[in-house]
């Protein structure tokens, strides 16, 4: 369940970042309109043309919540991964129906769910704006740079979106300030269930198998796109291929990877070495044991909390391998050669300057910034819903090119639905959270410290979260509604208690935001913009951005790896899963799966790996063979992609993905839908 | 609370270490038998001579629970902090009589408290043994080495000490094998409480303030040594001397540091950076939000983890200021310098080869046994019995000799000791740490290896602690002296799942050992020895060695430090801790503080800092000045001393003491002790 982009904000969007060596191997998440095509037919003897790239791109589908996905049939339906979607069914669930656990197939269409916070995005069209966004930046430094900036892009996506009920535009920076770009989206905000395999065949080996291989886990499942109460109508759609992967042969990886920092410079991986990972470790591992012991108090509880956890272990897991990366030695020096490189060649070139050394002033000044920044904004979904209520008031008073990007008219729709879709909330674990982020505030920051007294007042932690978190009406969704339509007079005369403490705290986050922007992102978006020619000047232009969750395709074969000696296969079995069971939590068979156990071929492959340079917000990605037809999803890396966020290794990294001959049999046989099954297998073959 | 010896185990006093450069300012934990007089005379116009030394060093107690104390009456009385008697006072709880939360004042001698598992233990004999160990070593390397050097040991020990009932020899490798030296002990195993104060007032701040200052904590208490009921005498004592103490003024500070890197190679930082303190960080921290979350479920339970929990979240915050100070540039550069500056001091001289080569190869080598040797012996008190007590039994059936460090006769007194007093065992607290022990390691080692396999079987973690916690006597004394008593045959015979599950795991920790032995701690042990003699030819011998929980004495003064550009005073006053009260936990008043609000001097010193140079398991140890009267009593360190693993720094790392003065203030007005009053007050001055 790794590959979902957890805790992704719009600020990854513009994250900073710099030059880095040219891609070797299969590495790289391809920008669509700057395919390696001369790179890949020399090593593979063939590549897509223009035309098969175009088809397959109208094909993939970027879900909101932070996964990928791609249309599977001309009639709306969607290909994700099971984790994708295990909010929604876990909301869809009643006392007495835990779809969760027993999974979802809806025998009819008008009996399909829909999944609150959800939406589908296709792109439509990517348009180069760079030259109108570097002209508004100008010379403009630190905060000035990026308000110039982000009223250009305001004004670039309001222009480019009039109709924004049915289309989103989004520009995003590439190469670190490098390159803007307008994407153009065609969204669907009415996203439904279809099936759902039950959570333990998804989940079986829970955290000790995520982000390992050989693995046995159906983490699939199907949406629908729906407008007006009917499935849209999608003639772009990929081919269902339901057969076994063979080992040697390409795919290509079509998706949304969320975030890395493969160009970052070394000051930026030592902050992050020295600085944000112990601290996460550290913060995430307590909460996490937190959260383990308050399920294990009720079983209500342990469903309560399932989703939640699953997403902290997963995070965790990567930050845990990002740590492990960035502490051994032979991982960094190909960093650091990597920086030299670029620097020897860059110093005949006088218009570089030192963007290094002003990256490095910038992280310092950001050093200060960081620990406030990071704790003054207490966790949990509610409030996260107060935080937005009074953001999106103050900001929606403003015009347009003078908001805050997530509040800017093309961003409004998608943050309205979000706030606004009703969603169970769990106080008890609203509370925790905010228990534990207020305690983590004290702890880093200092009991003596001006923020932590903003936060705490004379308060404990304890007290606080449980006076807040039990006096809020904000889990009421009609309430959340009055005061995103009363605006800021309705926010301001508020008496819930979490809206009085969040118009408390954001004056003081608004100020931080405002540092950061004067000493920290400012001058990284323009040390960005002179990495990103310099390394242009060494390396030409086949190079490929950092991940920003926009569209990418990553090309690469079916493999296995060596470990420890031994020759990890290429893929698992469906009968392998049997040979796996324990019979105790997390290796027990999945209920449905010891049921039918009798009439499952084993013989079909479940899981395989391959090549593919993917990383979180992939998940849900379809691995597409060389005819262009779907083998199966991407839902996880190998151990050793942890260290994806800063480098590719060709001889480790490996892409995890269910096979659609696992889940066809699924369809068939586990969970049975006869009519996904005719959907998936009638579609007209596009090509051969 | 923080300068208890959390953790340590008898391997801390065979911990490697390699030369570093010569102490700075007031730097050092000297042994007594090499006081650095002439630096401080220079420095402070005044050092101590041999007799008051000697007097000093008769005074001093080591605490076997991990603490230091001293001497303050001719009848046995003994001062420490009030965190080294924790468990004691909670130990002597009943259900309705909370003593922790109470206090406790014993109102006649025969009242006073017995506390299980503590000894007291006073220095009365340093011989050095180098050469006997060096020859028994000869030309030995790896797992021989340590055998050698072992069996030598257990002889010098058991000749040293042939009395065990009041006696106990010790001998300790120090400079990493540099030189050895016996240490011989009287000692009092019969060790009872006398006082001490509410909880809230020795962890008023609680974790917040840990590591703190300015601080307000009565962190005292007093104990009492008796031999055969009756109070032992000790005309060999320190006078108290309730003053203020002077800004700049002379303070020493004796005691038992427990274990310091300082000496260690850069391989070996490295080890620790890259390796040991992210997993230790991210471990530790779950185990913390596991114990706080069950905590929370009852009154009960946050009385019976409150004593773990304390030691948990103090030896989290050493972790996680190790692994700041491992990260800041400026701190390893220190330490990278003093390296290059030994190794040039060495280039011309033949004799020291390259020591540092062999320990980056015995670095190496312990990297692939480092996680199976953390993971495959799972925690908690119950378990601890059941490994104690099948090694024990496996040991003894051996000549004195040939057994583990451990095991020997002049180490099974307290062995046995610690594993029959009657003490009280929480199953719930026992299942949590072996449930959260298991489960990381199967994180760690992954859930195919083949030590998972050995730990679990097919067993989830949560099931086998509950059926193993649920199921053994190990809580009972009794039973556990059967087993002690009946020996290797009973160990065997038992048909107590946690007996049989130490018998299922003990082979292969005996495994691990030994090849940590031949490949890491024997190479050490000869390269440290190297490392020493190089130290010594660059520096000559005004050197300290590594902390090994033995007696040090420490000089400094009464110092305040500049932070972010603020001076920080010398001292608070009892009447800040009712300002800085906030009436939310943990910045409550214990409740005889606000009670006796009126009658508390509120200009009287409460806590105070010094430059003395000090670590974990100086908890408890006197504060003494010139005339060698005790003027308080250390119980921590500030944020910066958390470094004090590697290294020292003058301008910022601070002892904080809780003074004499308000322990009197305390005994006379808030918690009335009249007789400890009389009895500390009436004790003959020694010197003016």
């Amino acid at each position: 369940m790794t590959y979902r982009a957890f805790f992704l904000t719009s600020a990854a969007l513009f994250a900073a970042s710099a030059a880095a060596s040219p891609a070797s191997a299969e590495e790289g998440m391809w920008t669509f309109d700057n395919f390696p095509a001369e790179r890949m037919e020399r090593e593979f003897g063939w590549a897509p043309d223009q035309a098969w790239l175009d088809d397959v791109r109208a094909s993939a589908v970027r879900l909101t919540g932070g996964c990928s996905a791609s249309f599977v049939s001309p009639n709306g339906l969607i290909l994700t991964n099971h984790h994708c979607v295990a909010s929604c069914v876990y909301e869809n669930s009643t006392g007495d129906n835990d779809l969760l656990a027993r999974g979802f197939v809806a025998d009819r269409r008008d009996r399909e769910l829909k999944c609150a916070g959800q939406q589908a995005e296709v792109v439509t069209g990517i348009t180069d704006v760079t030259a109108q966004v570097k002209q508004a930046i100008g010379t403009a430094t630190g905060e000035a740079l990026t308000r110039a900036r982000d009223a250009r892009i305001a004004e670039i996506e309001a222009a480019g979106c009039p109709d924004t009920a049915t289309t989103r535009c989004q520009v995003v920076a590439l190469f670190g300030g490098g390159q803007y770009k307008l994407y153009t989206y065609r969204k669907y905000s009415d996203v439904r269930l279809a099936w759902a395999p039950e959570d333990r065949a998804a989940t079986f080996g829970g955290d000790p198998d995520n982000f390992n291989f050989p693995r046995y886990s159906l983490d699939a499942s199907f949406l629908r796109a729906y407008e007006n109460g009917q499935p849209v109508n999608t003639p772009e759609f990929l081919r269902w291929n339901p057969r076994a992967p063979v080992e040697g042969e390409a795919t290509f990886v079509v998706g949304n990877p969320g975030s890395t920092s493969r160009l970052n410079t070394l000051g930026q991986i030592a902050f992050e070495r020295e600085v944000r990972l112990p601290i996460t470790l550290a913060t995430l591992s307590e909460l996490r044991g937190r959260l383990i012991q308050a399920m294990s108090q009720s079983e209500e509880r342990e469903r309560e909390g399932r989703d939640l956890l699953g997403g902290i272990e997963n995070s965790l897991k990567v930050q845990i391998g990002r740590t492990r990366a960035l502490n051994d030695p032979a991982f960094t020096a190909r960093l650091e050669s990597a920086e030299a490189d670029l620097i020897a060649r860059s110093a005949a070139n006088p218009a570089v300057g030192d963007p290094w050394a002003q990256v490095d002033d910038a992280v310092t000044a950001y050093r200060a910034l960081y620990l406030p920044a990071r704790f003054t904004s207490p966790s949990g979904n509610l409030y996260g819903y107060a935080r937005a209520l009074v953001m999106a008031a103050q900001e929606r008073a403003k015009p347009n090119a003078e908001r805050l990007p997530g509040y800017t008219d093309s961003a409004l729709p998608l943050l309205e639905k979000r706030l606004l879709d009703e969603r169970p909330v769990y106080p008890w674990l609203d509370a925790l959270q905010m228990e534990w982020s207020l305690s983590k505030a004290r702890e880093y920051l200092g009991a003596d410290d001006a923020d932590t007294r903003l936060l705490l007042g004379r308060e404990s932690p304890e007290m606080l979260a449980e006076r807040l978190v039990g006096n809020t009406r904000l889990a009421d969704p009609a309430f959340r509604r009055a005061l995103w339509e009363g605006g800021l007079a309705a926010v301001e005369a508020s008496s819930d208690p979490l809206i009085q403490y969040a118009l408390r705290l954001v004056p003081r986050q608004r100020e931080l935001d405002r540092l950061i922007d004067e000493e920290y992102s400012g001058p990284l978006t323009a040390a960005g913009a002179q990495l990103a020619d310099a390394r242009f000047a060494a390396y030409g232009d086949t190079l490929y951005p950092d991940a920003t969750f926009t569209l990418r395709i990553s090309y690469g074969k079916v493999q296995g790896w060596e470990e420890r000696g031994q020759q990890v296969p290429i893929a698992t079995t469906l009968g392998g899963t049997f040979d796996r069971a324990t019979g105790n939590e997390p290796f027990d068979l999945a209920p449905a799966f010891a049921a039918k156990e009798a009439q499952i071929d084993k013989a079909i492959t479940y899981d395989f790996v391959t090549t593919n340079d993917i990383i979180g917000g992939n998940s849900g990605s379809p691995v597409v063979d060389r005819a262009g037809t779907v083998i199966g999803a991407a839902f996880d890396g190998n151990i050793h992609s942890l260290g994806g966020n800063y480098g590719y290794d060709p001889l480790l990294n490996r892409t995890v993905a269910v096979s659609a001959a696992a889940v066809q049999e699924a369809l068939e046989t586990i969970y049975p839908a006869p009519a996904l099954v005719a959907e998936l297998n009638g579609g007209q073959a596009r090509r051969n």
